[in-house]
């Protein structure tokens, strides 16, 4: 007892320390979890870079999970909608050139300089706008960059962040891999094509009131619209390539003069192939493959 | 000091009491981050059913981000590509009727129960299945549901988590938002289309010798395909209605016998519209505000 008595003031620190690392501690973890979006120069990783805000708030995005906004529609009139309709024939002849048109499409690396009409990325970008969004916030902004300055700035982003990953942050087995393919961090596709789309998704709105208003399901929405505009991009003869550049996003945010909620989710060079373009002989999987009737 | 001396077993006793109620703290922290998918009867929020799996490991994804995939593209002959060129006329011309063709689609919920020709839906389905995935993964599985019973079953699943969420998980604003609303969570239009096409993303694949194969970006390339699903039936005149049945995702898969790496990340009520269909007078953003050309 007297020697415990003797060591009432240890205890007494002993106490404070551990509560003050416990404290820091559970501080660290939920700095850790909370991933906020990080900015400029700090080389997030592509998981904070393309989280998808929306989702990380509770649910209850109301009817339909979200996809309708009662607030938006309760004043809005419903009106009558008979969109066209073609015989059973049509259909089966519609369906299938569209999907001879759609199965042509591969994503192109070797781009042509030659110029496209700007009417006509004016005309897809309208078309990609057309999408279905989580109640109806159509939360995407397409930034087409044309000046070559600018493109060459866009370039030079990428392949600084592209050349870290090769050389930093993959692992020795990719290394190796990567050695014996053709393509590198060079993307010279970025100078050459006549236009670059880079699609932000709004990761949030700003009410009138300046209170944010959330975009459920933004980055769904966003990518669903990719899909149009890439459908888009095929019916008129141009080729891209889906790229989801690797933690550039923040930096090219600031380059284009985006607001915050903006984040980077593709890149998108467009343009007519190369003449001697070439695309890798894969495959598609077989239609039973990827269907189930039931 | 023989205050404190006779204070020391309080102090240990409270020493104990402190580390363990910051550890068991520490510990709930970790339990509510780890946020591990749930199956079955667990009501899992949605951002634990619509998570990427592919965006929680640490990035790695190789050439252009995870797109292309260096292990299936070494031995793969690179062949020429040179798709159909159009003139500036009639690429003007296609990217006009292909945005007029599109801004009429609109997301319906009245459904007429008349049949549809299958072949159109293979063809509808297939056309999904030639959007572009991270490393050619194709990580999505079609389950098209044409059996009455089996429609029956999968709106019992969807009315009964809707209804909780409705009930239980929305707040007084969102209740009573909602009363306002003509729609609740009845849906009748999952007895009514003729078919129901459910969207599954595979966020893992698995390998020859039993390993899981990462699919990057699996929830990005599934909403692309989406899209490109969306465009299809457009183009053949059939409507449907974008859904993300919250929480309803484990219950479906388990009832549709899918395996444990897929998830459900769309529902789609496929068919022609009701006779006397309407939709809410809602208006699409001008280009304008969507585009930015730098």
């Amino acid at each position: 007892m007297a020697l415990l008595s003797g060591l009432t003031p240890v205890l007494l620190a002993l106490l404070c320390l551990v509560v003050g690392f416990l404290l820091l501690r559970s501080r660290e973890t939920s700095k850790t979890t909370s991933r906020k979006p990080s900015e400029g120069k700090e080389r997030p990783w592509v998981d904070q870079d393309l989280q998808d805000d929306s989702e990380t708030t509770a649910a209850g995005g109301g009817e339909d999970d979200g996809w309708v906004d009662p607030a938006e529609e309760e004043d809005l009139a419903h009106v009558p909608y008979s969109p066209r309709r073609y015989s059973e024939e049509s259909m089966l002849q519609r369906s299938t050139d569209f999907y001879r048109l759609m199965n042509q499409r591969r994503s192109v690396r070797f781009l042509s300089p030659e110029p496209v009409p700007r009417d006509v990325i004016d005309r897809v970008v309208h078309t990609a706008g057309t999408a279905p969004s989580g109640a109806h916030t159509e939360p995407w902004t397409f930034v087409v960059v044309s000046d070559p300055e600018m493109k060459h700035r866009v370039r030079l982003i990428v392949e600084e962040e592209e050349e870290v990953n090769y050389r930093q942050r993959m692992g020795d087995k990719w290394v190796q891999d990567l050695a014996r393919l053709r393509t590198n961090w060079i993307k010279e596709y970025l100078d050459v094509a006549p236009y670059l789309i880079l699609i932000f998704k709004q990761t949030y709105g700003i009410l009138p009131n300046g209170k944010k208003k959330t975009h459920y399901y933004n980055e769904i929405s966003v990518s669903i619209s990719c899909g149009i505009l890439l459908a888009a991009l095929q019916n008129v003869g141009l080729v891209t390539v889906t790229s989801t550049p690797l933690n550039c996003g923040p930096q090219l945010r600031l380059l284009l003069n985006r607001p915050a909620n903006e984040k980077l989710l593709m890149l998108l060079p467009v343009g007519y192939p190369a003449a001697d373009a070439t695309v890798p002989d894969l495959k598609r999987k077989n239609v039973e493959d990827i269907m189930v009737h039931v």
